[in-house]
């Protein structure tokens, strides 16, 4: 696999956590109950999204000179064609009003242009600083602050890390993808019998998860928690 | 379900049927091997694609102010929101070439912008007019050009119609996006019992393919036909 696919498609599989807001098990829909199950029952429904994306991605061959910075493809912007397309994209959806909402979060916030659409009201039972936060961390932070708050004052990356971390958690969650994987990507037909062709492998998709989802998103929870005190 | 966006939905499925070249299975990468069955292998594969992409769809509630045009969200643009989003997407890439593969169709051609990228050569072992043609029509009719030329000649739309009518096909399409809807939109979980919900109705997914998807295509395909010996 290309390695700058990959990590696109984990920074987009990252931005859809973020938008766990819009989902119907979500977070902000349930009013005040930030607890880590709802939390888990929204990524855990995020994960059939990124898996039928991968499913999707992998239908087609990889194209490296799309991510090449050094081609000039598009004249007069020196930064690769995929990084074109998906600022020029984040710039339209801006002007219809998308980073108004507090949970979406653009790759390239630079230069973005302002919303020209009416305001919507977003719904805010929670306060707004959980709304930019990451729920994930802000319900860890919340069941247990005695544990976090000297290791946020120490700004103590690795502990935090360490704390953040689940390892039987995280063995159930590289299953789970890997079985979504092989229960997506079978080929269906009307018959009874399997093909036992798959358009995916689920070791790669339960591999992406360990090295580069989940790790990602610990990353992303620990600078959140940094920050929680000021 | 809201129809607007039933409509906006089977466009897309329609775009993506379109899309058939960059699949794996595809038609051009096989080389002249341009028949039914390989074009048929696509479209089932284009099925899954439509399948997650109704399942995604299914999570979120209807919007109905996005299609909307009497609303007047974007400030100078009488149309909906939506039309502004996907005309500004295609705008997009339409700079990065994506129409220049001729298999590759906007919504909304008027008024694009040129492509600023360097131009790719795309393999045609087939004819230039085959990939701007649609192919299951094009397929049909080298296998039975004695029984479509005089209706063509006729400008018969009715016979047209029933000549590409296969009600058992049809019929067989209809079950297997209906199992696939059922498959794909299970809940998966670590253990054997499955939560016996479901994503999405497999009846309103096999609905859609009778009463959209199918008729569209082949509104397509007669129109393409009624031009084929032009």
């Amino acid at each position: 696999m290309d390695l700058l696919w990959v990590l696109i498609l984990v920074l987009l599989s990252l931005s859809r956590y973020n938008m766990a807001m819009a989902d119907s098990n979500s977070v902000s829909h349930s009013g005040n109950a930030l607890n880590l199950e709802s939390v888990r029952d929204s990524l855990i429904r995020q994960e059939d999204t990124i898996v039928f994306s991968l499913i999707e991605r992998a239908r087609y061959p990889v194209n490296s000179r799309l991510y090449n910075q050094t081609l000039g493809l598009v004249p007069g912007f020196s930064r690769s064609l995929v990084h074109f397309i998906v600022k020029e994209t984040e710039a339209i959806q801006a002007k219809a009003g998308r980073y108004e909402n507090p949970e979406e979060n653009p790759f390239f916030p630079n230069g973005l242009p302002p919303s020209v659409v009416p305001t919507h009201k977003y719904p805010q039972a929670l306060s707004r600083r959980i709304h930019y936060g990451k729920y994930v961390a802000e319900v860890k932070f919340r069941e247990a602050p005695q544990d976090y708050e000297p290791l946020i004052r120490a700004k103590d990356r690795d502990a935090l890390m360490n704390l953040l971390t689940f390892k039987n958690v995280e063995e159930m969650v590289k299953k789970r993808v890997a079985k979504k994987a092989t229960v997506f990507g079978q080929e269906v037909t009307l018959g009874n019998n399997s093909s036992g062709n798959y358009k995916i492998d689920p070791l790669i998709v339960s591999h992406l998860y360990a090295e580069w989802v989940m790790p990602l998103t610990k990353l992303v929870e620990v600078e959140y928690l940094l920050r929680r005190l000021d």
